[in-house]
């Protein structure tokens, strides 16, 4: 990918995101409302804390495939309330993990805010993680579906492996493709899966079909892993809410690592090996990682793969008739790849 | 207290113990296996992290309360694996909260020996905590009690909410009794009452027993938790795990300092804010507080408060049946309260 292609795809695609919003704008109200009550403890600081990272928002798309996922297979979504209450427990869920993972990356901005961590310290953001955590399984036991609870739960086992997975994995140059997809199926992949497998499940539909909303989701998850790697080696900072080259900087390995250390020189290997493995990086060093990433096409190919695992996600859902709902998820696979604004 | 007295509370007290381990010595045999089989995990660093700690053992309290109430509620526990795999997940629930406990406190000790976050750092400890956590629902989940789910989720959610208080309580010596109470009801007790109270639950026992269990559960984990604020200025070190003076080196504030700093002095009330508010210590200190203390009679205060909740521990189960569980379960209270050695 030259640098005219890269700044082309940094074209906003808001549009493709709007359809769906849109079309479950009252059931996300719904949604923000019931996270906003359940986020009430007598520990002043829980809400406080909680509702800094849930309120600097993001696009809510995990709760967003529930509540799509739920319409698509056929809830009836103005009566129940069982999907509402669904998508809140995944952005708890999601919530949880976000806070964790800024205590474990040091993070100190994310969506362009300061983090908790930096706010409050890694303390509290440890135990209110821990709280989110907890009281999604409380919504889920509401809920009363064991099925929900078994999707949720492994989900929750498999994303906590995934990050521990990332931290054996971070630093290490040598580390493999099928390495790198192990580790963002779990830590992103996972959720994205279990909250469209949710939405088929509140809709009690043929297991054949909540498992092609679990693939449909999944791969919608790595595609979108795969543009966020990509992403902060050439997106603008102002819509990352992060820095490009933070993932550089904390000696990340990601795909476009990966595949411009395995095609890189002696020499090249040596850059990666001091920048990401002993974390040795001088000015110019992030510039000429782009550069290298550039010659080996690195990002172009990682873009590819991403519109691949777009390409399967769409496939999964074909065999659903045709709907808002439906024309929504195709569009969220869209924006998913195209984000590259 | 006089020195005098608090030496003689100082004897071992094991033998209390005794009759509970051995009761239930192969049910607990099953809970370590099933322990072992569900710390695996392709990630090779969590069993290895989770096993240093589960390894490590401490007295195995959490999951004896599951199985000596399912036996004493009648389950049939040769037949059943009910309360095995319950007490499995509630100390997978304890040991996820012990793991992230260390992280907020920065604690290099545990029952003598080094902590997770001091062998591996923090970012692993927080994530296999999150595993745990999991892995206890999954558990739950197994079992397909939407009961028990319940009661462990309400329970992990209070337990998350006494944390965070304990934090925002830290540092500050004008902590009332009743505060004091709420976060160590929060932070111990809880679990202490959701492991005897499942133990009722796969007996299927009427409510009012298993309220019962629970309020014996409660009432013997505050106890605990007041022994161990206690012992904290009077245990030998070799018994605790850690060493005396770890809470004021720490500016927690605990039941002993609630009480030495309400009665104390104009004078006294300065040292306890210049340690433990602004944490400035000096040679002679924790001997000077412990000092105050027993001028004050805070220590013996505080046991005496431990006894009283003894006391209501045993209150709960009287209505119970004479049988060896029920003893066993006499003895722990005995136990928790004289394991001033």
């Amino acid at each position: 990918m030259t640098a005219a292609t890269s700044i082309a795809r940094e074209r906003p695609d808001d549009a493709k995101l709007r359809a769906g919003q849109a079309l479950v704008a009252l059931d996300m109200e719904r949604v923000n409302r019931l996270i906003i009550e359940r986020l009430d403890s007598p520990i002043a600081l829980i809400p406080q804390l909680a509702g800094h990272l849930v309120a600097a928002g993001g696009k809510r798309v995990r709760p967003m495939l529930t509540l799509l996922a739920a319409r698509l297979a056929g809830y009836d979504c103005e009566r129940g309330a069982r999907h509402v209450k669904l998508a809140a427990t995944v952005e708890f869920i999601h919530t949880a993990t976000l806070l964790h993972d800024d205590v474990v990356d040091d993070s100190h901005l994310r969506r362009g805010l300061q983090t908790a961590n930096a706010i409050w310290g890694n303390k509290p953001s440890v135990l209110v993680g821990d709280f989110l955590f907890a009281r999604a399984f409380q919504l889920m036991v509401e809920d009363g579906s064991l099925e929900v609870l078994a999707i949720l739960s492994n989900a929750s086992a498999v994303i906590a492996e995934g990050e521990v997975a990332q931290l054996m994995t971070a630093n290490d140059p040598e580390t493999t493709e099928d390495r790198y997809l192990e580790v963002i199926t779990g830590k992103t992949a996972t959720l994205f899966a279990a909250a469209a497998q949710v939405g088929g499940v509140v809709a009690e539909r043929a297991p054949a079909e909540i498992e092609a909303l679990r693939t449909y989701g999944e791969s919608l998850g790595i595609a979108f892993q795969l543009v966020d790697d990509a992403l902060d080696y050439s997106a603008r900072e102002v819509v990352l809410g992060k820095s490009v080259g933070d993932d550089f900087r904390d000696g990340k390995i990601t795909l476009p690592v990966v595949r411009a250390y395995q095609q890189g020189t002696a020499e090249e290997r040596r850059f990666w090996r001091r920048t990401l493995e002993q974390v040795e990086q001088r000015e110019g060093d992030l510039a000429h990682a782009i550069a290298l990433m550039e010659r080996h096409g690195a990002l172009n190919e990682t873009f590819t793969r991403a519109a691949g695992y777009g390409e399967r996600a769409r496939a999964a859902i074909e065999g659903f008739a045709p709907s808002a709902a439906k024309s929504a998820m195709l569009d969220l696979v869209d924006f998913c790849i195209e984000r590259a604004h």
